[in-house]
């Protein structure tokens, strides 16, 4: 311990400590809301070649929410729509496919039903430009070496030691949180006594290969699962004209297991050969090859006293072969990000932050079963065509395996779209503290939005420049709640609005109560925050954009996001009859609409039909109320 | 005259004067096609400000082409998809809006049914940076002192002299080609001789002026003509938050004329302050603010001698308004691109050269035509809605002056795809010289896709990845024709499929005659010309994707282009009754498809019927022949 005074130390907000996808995606949020940031990864560059590569659909919408999809699509990785199984022949003749399957089935209201394959390195590199852009920089190779959340100091209670990897330099500095993104082994967890619960026992050594190949089998190009009576094979695309093969080289329930089992490069490739007999195929190159054992587990806590904090692959491991590692890390950061920001900024009471690790939790463990579920599966040799009925081409039916079924069933949960945080402070139910007779609901089919579950999208028209937009993407990710007046046909609206108005306008409202400081000399050209830094403001009509004239439709305090107000006049092929299809897919009258809370991270908080009087803006306080630090809506209680 | 032999100067394949937006696209695809190029500008630095912005549809589709358009966008352009027509109430009372419409209206089946509007020297910036990865340096501040088609040597028969601005220092080199994208005023054409025709006599001065503004002016964000008491704006935004006001400040019709006129930013300012009433508008910052005095005029030749060529507003000027001079540009230096790729790589006959002039020329002369009567209507005062009958919102019927009947005559035409081409060798009629019974034509009914036009866009699912892609893209600008084998249903087309391989594989095919030297060493991953540079297959077949096995369909020449197989299995709005969209778009049967040859520009140049035999390749035989070096398809001739 240095001998100078806590007081005296650098102070930071936070101190990240890894830049992968968890520490990366974390980093890049705080530092744009203006955060000062310490982040350490001990790796002297970021991922050279390898590791992980798939972002699936639901965090390509987030990325693209991030102004950041345009970078990673600029390395024009793979896009992965279906997935082709292919199974054992009888009589020792080879593999044949037994049918194939959208990676992201149409059921899925996707606006990228596909998976973008990417290494990981460059994905990071996206990420990092932007970080850099917005003031930190990652300090390399850096590690910590220790801390303590001593409270020491009451606004930096956390002091946290870091060194230079190769010892010559070490810091100590004070801050508000401590984030370890460090991967599956993790000096932070190890330090707190965290506990991994294992939930499926049988661990795994797998091989997985990158490069460049020459072969006559005709799904390359898709992603495939490869069953043969010689072994099990995944084979992933990958930008560059590469491929990605995982192979299973050694399992916890082998007669002779060894986590110590390794192959040679050659060995897996003579492997590969064997399995996908008839056809043939050859090396160019090898990118990248790395066989590592992996078990599953998942941290029993995620932080003690949420001021250190965990995520990503420190919290949860398990097998690579659904691709969800990278993409749970994401939403990791991305929940805890908003939260800190709430908090920090003064509109969340700190016991918010005990959300983090209930929502994610869950999530990792609904990842670890699904996981652990695939992984057998997968491990396990298939029938044989001769050994089921009748294999009828398409996998329809009669050949339809068990891996398939279990494929199928979790399409929703591995592109992203299945991940439903329970009900909450944050995502409305009719046990939360906030009573209104207003709040619609998925239960009861006043909605079709599910609080906790991410936006419905939907295309509509921006009135001001009449460019068709996707609504969902329209607010950034910026720290904000969303707040979405799907307001119906303007004429049966106009007093709802003005009543609507009228009571955000009210000095108590969850509105006005954080108002921003600055609100008077806020710039003109101020589009999303011009009022508060925790709302943005969205209004969607059910009219044609040439009909609605802004300034003669809203109230002053909505017309001033002149940029957000949206004609729901685009024709979607999923509700064909509607007028207005925006309305009509979140399941709102289209000529009554209803107000949608949309949490900033992009997950449904609550919704509430828009009427006449102050219960509307009534009900938004009350299910604020249950979070904020002000009391809101006292005005009415005092009715 | 330096006294050295014309055999000691260095020699290139073209010099090419101008790094505008015409020099530039010539330049990029000539140097990804590997022609060792000169390519000088005078300035000292690409456009820092103002100037061209406005991309049309039909471009961002070539930039998407050129693999360019990721690149354009990552400055995030203003999209301009509606016009709104304002006109001057009556009384002095300022004006109001009349109606808007669509800039590219959903009769025109585009990809990007939008303006991209980005100011030119992010758009020069692009291409320089593509032209600099592929070998060419533009070398500036440079000059052309003087040139001469001597034929001196037979290989490099133009002398060309240039020089730094400055005068410190000289080159002369040879060359196959000079190219001049000098602008309005051109050395090269001055030295030709070559007369500018000037179509509309009226000369008219310019003001225009970018920047950032607050105002209450509902269609700030849109395109807008304005017409008031007071003269007549053009809105156009931008990006970055700006705004581009066109002002017309004098016109040689005024009775006091004077082609000098000029304004002060602070004039031009007042100007818009009093055009814009009752709104009110005010200046945070002007970008740039320049006048000038332009003249509708046309080149007489676009070359004398098909060694010498000009493009862009060398050739052609014309009021800034319908923001075609750019797009003009692009289109003319991708026409000429192509051609002295074809001759010089010894494809086509020399004379193919001709057709750079008839086909651009005739564009050229459209362009004025159309402009005469845009600025003419523009620069008219409008009947303020008390001299019009009825004033009915929405601009149908009653209040349509004729300023927006000619904008909506005109859609098409502005969009980009109204550009045709007249028939001649390479866009196929009844008078062309190959007179197979077998041509399809737009004029008969047997097909939709008109020669000289480009190819109707297309959604189809590729089979290889089952990527879901726009078929029209797939084949990049390389210089190559591209040949679609709408291949119907598989049953259907297998013999026909099958004769066609056989009989482009007879060594007198265009296919076979223009075989690549090295066709035995291609590499396993060329996608595009693993057999001739000059040609790429696509064939897409009327059936679902999983149904697709490729090289059980198609015979071996054909499935060698993998990559290029599609299953036309995706709805589409437009065709909405079709089982096989794409097919159905281009008019062709969808049980046995058809033949589409595309120019390597995306013209269409002809379509053939996809029959038994050897039919179809002898028609395309004799299409190709009518410009082609070889002979083609002689052994059908000596049967």
């Amino acid at each position: 311990m240095s001998s100078s005074s806590p007081s005296s130390y650098d102070k930071y907000d936070i101190v990240i400590v890894g830049a992968g996808p968890v520490g990366l995606l974390l980093s890049t949020c705080l530092s744009r809301w203006g955060y000062k940031i310490k982040h350490i990864d001990n790796r002297a560059e970021p991922t050279p070649t390898g590791r992980a590569d798939g972002i699936q659909p639901r965090s390509l919408d987030l990325l693209r929410n991030m102004g950041l999809k345009r970078a990673i699509m600029a390395h024009e990785p793979a896009k992965v729509y279906e997935v082709a199984f292919w199974d054992p022949l009888s009589h020792s003749k080879g593999i044949h496919r037994t049918g194939t399957w959208a990676s992201c089935p149409k059921f899925i209201d996707a606006r990228y039903p596909f998976t973008t394959l990417l290494h990981q390195g460059l994905i990071e590199r996206v990420f990092i430009a932007d970080i850099e852009k917005n003031g930190t920089k990652i300090q390399r190779p850096w590690t910590i070496t220790g801390f303590q959340n001593d409270g020491v100091d009451k606004d930096y209670p956390v002091q946290v030691s870091i060194a230079h990897i190769d010892g010559t330099e070490k810091e100590t500095v004070r801050a508000k949180y401590l984030f370890s993104g460090e991967g599956a082994r993790s000096f932070v967890r190890e330090q707190l006594g965290i506990k991994i619960t294992h939930k499926d026992p049988i661990a795994y050594v797998w091989g997985v290969m990158d490069g460049v190949v020459r072969t006559n089998f005709p799904d390359i190009k898709m992603k495939c699962t490869i069953h043969s009576d010689e072994g099990s094979i995944m084979v992933i695309p990958r930008e560059d004209n590469m491929v990605r093969l995982y192979i299973q080289i050694a399992s916890s329930s082998d007669p002779d297991f060894n986590p110590r089992k390794t192959a040679t490069t050659e060995e897996v490739q003579a492997f590969a050969k064997r399995i996908m007999k008839p056809y043939w195929i050859e090396w160019d190159r090898v990118e990248w090859y790395s066989v590592y054992p992996i078990g599953q587990g998942i941290a029993d806590r995620y932080t003690l006293d949420e001021r250190v904090f965990m995520g990503g692959d420190c919290c949860h491991t398990h097998s690579p072969k659904a691709g969800q590692g990278m993409n749970t890390a994401f939403l990791d950061a991305q929940n805890l990000a908003w939260k800190i920001h709430h908090v920090e900024s003064g509109f969340a009471d700190r016991s918010l932050l005990k959300s983090y690790e209930t929502e994610r939790k869950l999530i990792a463990e609904n990842l670890l079963n699904f996981d652990a579920q695939y992984a057998k599966l997968f491990s396990q040799r298939q029938p044989s065509a001769g050994e089921v009925s009748t294999a009828s081409k398409g996998a329809n039916g009669a050949d339809e395996n068990e891996f398939i079924k279990t494929f199928k069933a979790s399409c929703e949960f591995t592109s992203g779209y299945g991940v439903a945080y329970n009900e909450n402070v944050l995502n409305w139910s009719e046990a939360h503290p906030a009573k209104s007779e207003l709040f619609l609901s998925e239960p009861k089919g006043t909605t079709t939005l599910r609080t906790g579950r991410t936006l419905i999208p939907a295309t509509v028209t921006r009135v001001s420049d009449a460019n068709v937009v996707h609504l969902e993407q329209e607010i950034p990710l910026n720290g904000s709640y969303r707040i979405y007046l799907f307001a119906g046909t303007p004429s049966k609206t106009k007093k709802a609005l003005a009543d609507f108005a009228a009571n955000i306008n009210k000095k108590d409202s969850f509105y006005a109560s954080y108002s921003r400081a600055n609100v008077d000399s806020v710039s003109y050209h101020e589009r999303h925050n011009p009022h508060s830094k925790f709302f943005t403001f969205a209004t969607i009509f059910n009219a044609h954009r040439p009909d609605i004239e802004i300034r003669d439709l809203l109230p002053d305090v909505l017309s001033r996001y002149f940029d957000h107000v949206y004609a729901d006049d685009v024709w979607d092929c999923r509700v064909p009859n509607a007028k207005a299809a925006a309305h009509a897919k979140m399941g709102l009258s289209e000529s009554n609409g209803g107000v949608v809370v949309v949490r900033p991270d992009g997950y449904v908080g609550c919704v509430v039909k828009l009427a006449e009087g102050s219960g509307t803006v009534d009900a938004l306080n009350d299910y604020f109320n249950a979070f904020a630090t002000k009391k809101l809506g006292t005005s009415k209680a005092q009715l």
